[in-house]
């Protein structure tokens, strides 16, 4: 099945979309669940699923450290391995093999890196990326690119932008002509915007099925981050997904919808779950805090999941301060909820024509 | 609703029967999960229900310990402030306070013991365990004895058991007449025989709803709780459920139904799913073994349960050992669903007259 992308309505710059993939419909702006090491951590496929999640992510770093490709392949695919019947997005290593392993070599040929979790050398090219993405059996695969730290060192950036075109080329080759998947470019360029422009408009001549903005949400202000968006919005491709990786706070998603922004990701509302953190419509509420321990209401009555109707503030606070793992699959569960909840309300507005009241009245409350 | 038992049949030592409570009917011989401080670690109520159980466990110890009674019974009690509509036996904190706390001093009053939390100095009587007990609204009440560590000095075991019948006494006055609920009276005597006898005879004439076998799986050998039980299993009362507390095994569980045991509850499916131990049919298996990481078969396809059924070997491996939380919720899940595919079982082999055969099939893989 032919995969596809359709804009259908805009309201005060943002996108109400579809993508289309082989295993399923995803509605954009859409939030993705991370599933970092084969598991949205502490949540069943179906709790995410019921939140009205369309797609989640699965990390390629992560998974070819542990278990290893070999074990995810042979059954057939990270969604068999998993037990997953969403679409899966995988994310090519770039990023985390920066991020993530202490000592990494970058070449042209690729980059050669220490293992965080055993401290083994590992080799990982643009082809190499490709071919574990595809073991996976991915529905929407990620270039390998080369993601520098947050600089306001130019010629550190504009190297990365260079190397990163020519691995993207060598990406597309390797991916190959496969309609039932979708292979995204990735921009860099940090917070150049003539470096962003140059890198954005080498990727449209290669071509490719989705355009992500990757080098943000990594340390620069949410000021700066949607200055990048400000400035590079126009060029984007209107008839292809923009995918803004790794981003970010509820209000830092509302903010990028306004900028064109079609697709998200983040580990804020899990690893949040984890550590007693909940996001609502009123804002951000730690659980550990000792007020909460009077609160007999549930959490949240209005987002739609079992998590956020079924148990008092007070309960939760027993859980989170007796650190009960009941504690994470309920707050990350809620949180998915809570995310979800806001990108089916910023849908609805969009199709409304409504978008802009509906920014004006929850941005500042969402980024308190 | 009154609460009552009956026994429905016999076969070879074991009792089918069924305990009715106003909250629901509990299949015996039954295993109850343990829900310690408001929660069956690591499941929400749905799964546990999932599995088959009918009844769960809380503890009087270390919820007055945290988040304190009146947290929960302001809401009306323990079903509804962990939001569960099962019915739930509570324990009287007599084996808690002497297990948990490390310093407590036992007098004829009660019992004041450090808080293992915060070290604060508490007081717990028989009426004040009862009390608590009825702030919780717990369906199945005990009495609040003195439970002495595992020891070979039966002077010191004596003096628990006269202490505990007294204390037995009281704690009976306190529940006063209530007949929608249940007191259960724990005999005490340790290894020791005709101490047992004397513990039963006297709690016999103060009449209860239900004994329990107290003071066992507390270090002794399996043969040895087993000896105690063939002693003392003719002076049960037929009428009335017979619950071995905190026991054990499946192979453990297994021996006491043939032993004439209707009621079990223990930490074991849960605490060994949190340490990647899984119970099968087959027996006990180490998830974190390297072995698994080839097998992509499912852990036990014969356990009808999500967790059982829909992920393999290889994939519980990896999440053992990448600390996924997600690895402590399909091992508790399936154990928990193991446990009560046990209970199933025997109750349908006691149904056909067939304990005898089941229990010489299984007993001996079980125990390995």
């Amino acid at each position: 099945m032919t995969c596809s992308f359709k804009v259908l309505n805009e309201s005060y710059g943002a996108r109400l979309g579809k993508i289309t993939t082989s295993r399923g419909v995803i509605d954009t702006p859409a939030f993705m669940p991370v599933g970092t090491a084969g598991t949205v951590k502490a949540l069943l496929i179906d709790q995410v699923k019921s939140t009205g999640a369309q797609i989640i992510l699965g990390n390629t770093y992560h998974l070819m450290l542990r278990p290893g490709i070999e074990r995810i392949s042979r059954v057939g695919g990270l969604h068999q391995f998993m037990n997953c019947d969403l679409p899966i997005l995988t994310d090519s290593g770039g990023f985390q093999v920066m991020s993530l392993s202490k000592i990494s070599k970058v070449t042209d040929e690729g980059v050669t890196f220490n293992s965080h979790i055993d401290g083994k050398r590992i080799f990982i090219s643009p082809e190499i990326s490709i071919q574990i993405q595809k073991s996976l059996n991915s529905d929407i695969v990620m270039i390998f690119d080369e993601c520098p730290e947050y600089t306001k060192d130019k010629n550190r950036v504009e190297s990365a932008v260079n190397l990163s075109i020519d691995w993207a080329i060598r990406s597309k080759k390797e991916f190959g002509i496969n309609k039932d998947k979708m292979l995204f470019g990735i921009v860099q360029g940090g917070i150049f915007n003539d470096l962003r422009k140059d890198s954005l408009s080498r990727l449209l001549e290669i071509g490719f099925d989705g355009y992500a903005l990757g080098g943000l949400a990594v340390g620069e202000q949410q000021n700066e981050m949607f200055e990048v968006l400000d400035n590079i919005k126009d060029n984007l491709p209107t008839n292809k997904p923009h995918y803004l990786m790794g981003v970010g706070t509820p209000a830092d998603i509302l903010g990028a919808v306004k900028r064109g922004i079609d697709m998200f990701d983040c580990v804020l509302p899990t690893r949040s779950g984890r550590t007693g953190l909940a996001y609502t419509w009123t804002g951000k509420k730690n659980l550990k805090n000792a007020k909460y321990a009077n609160n007999d209401t549930p959490l949240d009555p209005i987002v739609n999941c079992q998590a956020s109707q079924n148990y008092s503030f007070s309960y939760l606070n027993h859980l989170v301060n007796s650190n009960e793992i009941l504690a994470s699959i309920l707050l990350s569960w809620h949180n998915i909820a809570f995310y979800q909840d806001l990108m089916q309300k910023i849908r609805m507005s969009i199709l409304n024509n409504d978008f802009d009241n509906f920014y004006n009245k929850h941005f500042d409350i969402l980024n308190s």
